[in-house]
């Protein structure tokens, strides 16, 4: 029951989901699901899904694929919360969170999150997540679009979620490609050179590059990006584990089904929204 | 670009969805979009939605509705991820984080979440939220038992997510109500009392109880919880903004839809998954 007091952060170890369940016991006194369903036992059966993942590269066990998510100051918890979960669920999967300083990052609504280890400490990316926030004034500047640039550039797969979009394409590595963003935002990336495209998953380059829309959009990202990685039967398996089911109460996820007035509430906060040209602090 | 340092978190106030945009800024030096959809300018705005809260008690901007979310060691980030966001769209609303001994909280895969305040420091919750984990060892705890069971004794409504229900059950305060739960630990809620449902979002007692199934469901439960508690315009404000229009590329997201191989996939890994009980860490 101390598990939940400052003393329990005394390990300096950033969070990866590359731990062994030994070290994950060591970590937080915790077996984890995903330490028992991701990280460990799946890891010795040899489905179609872990033979496709073997013959698209040299990942195993030893040798699994590194997942990055960029965070800063101001993100949104939800547009890469989702993600993380479908990825934990990946065999020969090693997710680690990385920002521009290392430790805690200060989200949206003020919520801290850690701790996370330095881009800059990151040698190389197997694929590279870039998700949205409410203020991007931190992942515009300079230092932090340098980090971004160079992992995007030599990373197997180049992604993004929500407005996390504009900031991959202020790096230049999105121009000429296709791209998903959050619907508020998504015209904005002609400003960058990308080619914004209005569907929950857009992928460009075969694949190297891939794409969600707004915040929950995430999850289905996550899932067709797990399918590409380690085959249909993992990705389902990673469904099930989160009971994807989705039954929303109304039909109002995107403009083209939203009442007028409802889009015009989302217009008078964020004005442009509906145009695709909403306004975010750190976008010009 | 300090944002993300060590730095930064210095200040000692607990994460909360009630701060004023001045204090938002105070904290984090960020405008958040919650700040400013949520928090800010639709709290001026007379729409139904919000008459109807009016009228269902005394809720104003200076007289919100409490939401506690109770965190623990080894909980799911998603669980309660998802229903924050939705939540944080919600006019005459404050979310707060808590857990046993406050501060920073180490979730399920490392993740370390804060600030949360003390469960004993809260006086009386409107609406009070267990998430659910994969190591209930924490929430089964006497001590963090008597003070969920004392909060929701006094709440409004008293919600789960999850395998949270289980932690909820475990309290004695879903005798005899019906209640929903992650499909693999399901049938547990009945060596409790509570009656199993195995629906996406469950309400019993005219909702003064309502409940999630497993993960993702949180975000549907969350959207229903809103339209209750504000009204459907506002649930659906909520819904467009995090983009909810979900278009999962595989069907298996429950036992109904999914493969018997990928069924047997978490069986194997979760014993007693399929017949609605899985074990988890913390549950006889």
């Amino acid at each position: 029951m101390t598990n939940d007091s400052e003393n329990n952060r005394s390990g300096e170890r950033p969070i990866s989901g590359g731990y062994s369940r030994r070290e994950a016991l060591k970590l937080g006194g915790l077996a984890t699901l995903g330490t028992l369903l991701g990280g460990g036992a799946l890891l010795g059966r040899a489905t179609p899904a872990l033979a496709q993942a073997s013959s698209a590269g040299t990942l195993s066990p030893a040798n699994p694929l590194d997942i990055v998510i960029a965070v800063y100051p101001g993100g949104t918890l939800l547009d890469f919360a989702g993600p993380s979960e479908v990825f934990h669920q990946l065999p020969n999967t090693n997710i680690r969170y990385a920002s521009l300083n290392g430790g805690f990052v200060t989200l949206e609504y003020g919520v801290e999150y850690g701790k996370t280890e330095r881009l800059a400490d990151i040698d190389k990316a197997g694929l590279i997540l870039v998700p949205g926030g409410s203020d991007l004034t931190a992942p515009m500047q300079p230092e932090y679009q340098a980090q971004i640039r160079r992992l995007a550039d030599s990373a197997k797969y180049v992604t993004s979620v929500c407005n996390g979009s504009l900031v991959l394409a202020a790096t230049g590595v999105l121009k000429g490609k296709r791209s998903a963003c959050h619907w508020a935002f998504i015209n904005k990336l002609s400003e960058y050179g990308a080619i914004p495209v209005p569907d929950r998953f857009v992928e460009d380059d075969n694949g190297r590059f891939m794409s969600g829309g707004g915040i929950t959009a995430g999850i289905d990202f996550a899932l067709r990006v797990a399918g590409k990685l380690r085959g249909q039967q993992a990705a389902e398996f990673a469904q099930l584990v989160i009971e994807y089911d989705p039954a929303p109460p109304y039909h109002s996820g995107h403009p083209r089904d939203a009442r007028p007035e409802v889009i015009a509430m989302v217009d008078k906060e964020l004005p442009g929204a509906s145009k695709g040209l909403a306004r975010v602090p750190g976008v010009r």
